[in-house]
């Protein structure tokens, strides 16, 4: 058996069952967040921008390979425990399909900054080992940087783009939190490691809402960064 | 001026200019391979194969940058140097669209060969630094390991699979080589690099038939392990 099948803390298999949702859920939408990249590439700009894009998908996917590589770990079958989470994220892709290039561009960054401040957050409720695993997964973003420039260019061109992506970003965040709450509400599992049991800490529904709040001031902040109300 | 623009077998300024036009067709055929893995990835029948394709293409990826950077390197501008080659790759993608999951298989697989026997070959022309530059592009291949599995249980399953895969294979590596041969007759400094210098070794016609026919041994060997007849 592997060292990460030896972890103490799956010797409460409530709380090993959560971690092996949530790695399910966060390699499925590692894969979501390669293919809706994937998507954005083909109708790239320009070839510099269509190699950003890549970058931003070869990361996303070196993420995806420390979930699937933890699972297979744990004698988990990695497909099997994403596929619960399939139709969640492909529902929410299909919601937010971007209507040109700029929103394909807002929706990353959006999501990366998101995804990135969700695994922060859920960290803290992991074991240690878990959690390094977590928070290795989160690093290297950041190289959707690069949107930035793009957003505001766009915008200084023609104001009437501001407007429309604002909008966009709204929407955006509004699908993601309607989601999120199904999810949490269908995975018995997942939601228990949210809430905590008899080894391992939890929130209250208080402490639940401040993080939606965390996630969403900093939502605003990453807005604001790309010129765009929120 | 870095390392790499210091190579003293930049001093023949001929040389030089192969080089660079050697590393931007390199350059463009890697990010189009990436483009081609995308699209195969967004048709792919299963999510394991889904990830098994976008694995290679983050190796495909990992190979661009090292070009990308090694232009940058030069004090060249890698987009520029790679746009002369993208309506080649991209003429020879259109006209070989696969029709379905299996052609893109099997067009990944060849090309993904054919391009590592080509690195090989290119290699023995070039100096000590950028010949290592290249078989490091090359190397990390085989990824695509996997499509010899999935074709011969495709083959297995039904046997006119096998049929109509042998005349794509066939009418790939005919559209391939027609393409090379294109570049090889338009851009000069290419050729020049091929066929040597006063300062650098060359091929004379017979080698470069030679090399051809090596070429073409592979890409048979290559057909034959996926059970198909070239």
């Amino acid at each position: 058996m592997s060292d990460a099948a030896q972890n103490p803390a799956f010797d409460d298999p409530d709380y090993r069952n959560g971690v092996v949702e949530l790695l399910g859920l966060l390699g499925y939408g590692e894969i979501s967040a390669c293919e809706r990249l994937a998507e954005d590439a083909t109708i790239a700009p320009s070839l510099r921008t269509k190699v950003e894009i890549t970058r931003m998908l070869t990361s996303e996917f070196s993420h995806f390979e420390l979930l699937h590589d933890r699972l297979v770990a744990l004698g988990e079958d990695p497909y099997e425990r994403m596929k619960p989470y399939a139709a969640t994220f492909d529902a929410f892709h299909l919601k937010t399909r971007p209507a040109d290039w700029l929103e394909g561009l807002v929706k990353a960054y959006v999501f990366d900054g998101l995804a990135a401040d969700f695994y922060r957050e859920i960290a803290a409720f992991l074991d240690a080992d878990t959690r390094q695993l977590v928070l290795d997964a989160l690093s290297g973003t950041g190289s959707s940087e690069f949107v930035v420039d793009a957003v505001r260019d766009a915008i200084a061109e023609d104001h009437t783009v501001g407007g429309r992506l604002a909008l966009w970003g709204r929407r955006l965040m509004g699908e993601a939190l309607s989601q999120a709450q199904m999810v949490v509400a269908e995975r018995d599992e997942l939601s228990a490691l949210l809430v905590g049991g008899d080894h391992s800490p939890g929130m209250d529904l208080a402490a639940i809402g401040r993080m939606f709040t965390r996630l969403t001031e900093a939502h605003a902040a990453r807005m604001d960064r790309l010129g765009l109300a929120s």
